[in-house]
């Protein structure tokens, strides 16, 4: 019973791993699509998203069926709970990188982004990236260490994040308003899609130690 | 076994709904603080927010006691990973109300809302509310109707947000800004508010049915 419990345990970790890494892929490409405008790119980011729902939809049976089957307890348990709720976390990152390529669609054939943010975006996006390599790694290797990496990432994303508010509210801004809404929303879907990486992180770091790191989320 | 369990579900159910409505209330007065640059009244949503923290630590342990505990199997486990699920949605409408006081903090004494948009706000603050107790009486009564009518009041929701984009992306938009910065990103907490309840009920359908309604992610 235990054997069969590890080893489906770690398979759906490692599909849950996966999954946030091709939700880091999503927002790279949804990220190359802001920056240039590029339709085609965007719509294979929507398209994609189908598979990342399939994707979750098994990993939420598999816990299930781990539940059902193997019945485990104490920190095994611990485990599979986790589980149903890193996919929830997984989730959303995927929606956060298909909002993004959605105002790359909306916007086509222009720029949603005045030329001057692009190195934020550009350099959120490589952010974005590496939080969800960096949760497939914890995912794969419960490393804590690794996971706390993950809260370096997030700060770095949030000083972007505040440095674009500073650009969006200084009376230089000269795009105006619609370009400023459209930055506002994008920032937001950045630190969020950053918020669910370090969450994993956390649920991971709780399974090691039993301590939960305090809350990650973040000021505006 | 069974008796107990069925007694431990209802009471976490009731639970889930508890913080439902609070979430709801919170955001009541959040609003009522924005409308009102009420610093006061932000603070006291700002230090609710540990009590709601506290609650959902307790459903989380309730869940996870349940499974530990009382081994259900089938339908009865499936309410369980349903509860584990609806705890993260709770605690997102918690913790977008506690945004929205935190604006209000922010711009005091300033109101962070321009005159004209203070009917869209409070409208979508008495939508929240009422989705609020629609997710807390779906919890309680597992009343497919009652879910149903939770994507209505999101539809609300969804117009009245649309209507918001219209106004902020219009020329005649006078305010600034800084002014639609705060607009776009509290529009975009009470939507995700509404998206949380819905998929509340979303759940508590699925747990009905069999069957899971289609997501209710909106596009902005």
């Amino acid at each position: 019973m235990r054997v069969i419990y590890n080893e489906q345990m770690a398979d759906l970790a490692h599909l849950l791993g996966e999954m946030a890494g091709l939700a880091g892929t999503a927002m790279d490409r949804a990220t190359q699509s802001l920056l240039q405008a590029d339709l085609a790119l965007a719509e294979s980011v929507i398209s994609e998203d189908d598979r990342i729902a399939e994707l979750i939809a098994q990993a939420e049976e598999r816990a299930f069926a781990l539940l059902a089957l193997q019945a485990p307890v104490a920190g095994d348990l611990r485990q599979v709970v986790s589980a149903i709720q890193i996919v929830q976390d997984v989730n959303r990152m995927g929606a956060l990188a298909l909002h993004v390529a959605k105002v790359t669609r909306r916007r086509h054939p222009n720029h949603a982004l005045p030329e001057s943010v692009n190195g934020y975006f550009a350099e959120m996006g490589r952010i974005a990236v590496s939080m969800g390599e960096g949760a497939q790694e914890v995912l794969d290797t419960r490393d804590p260490e690794r996971a706390a990496q993950l809260n370096v990432d997030d700060e770095a994303m949030d000083d972007l994040h505040r440095h674009l508010f500073t650009l969006l509210m200084d009376r230089d801004w000269k795009y105006g308003v619609a370009a400023a809404v459209d930055v506002t929303l994008l920032g937001r879907y950045y630190e969020r899609f950053a918020d669910h990486a370090v969450e994993i992180g956390r649920r991971v770091i709780f399974l090691v130690t039993g301590e939960l790191p305090p809350d990650p989320d973040v000021e505006v």
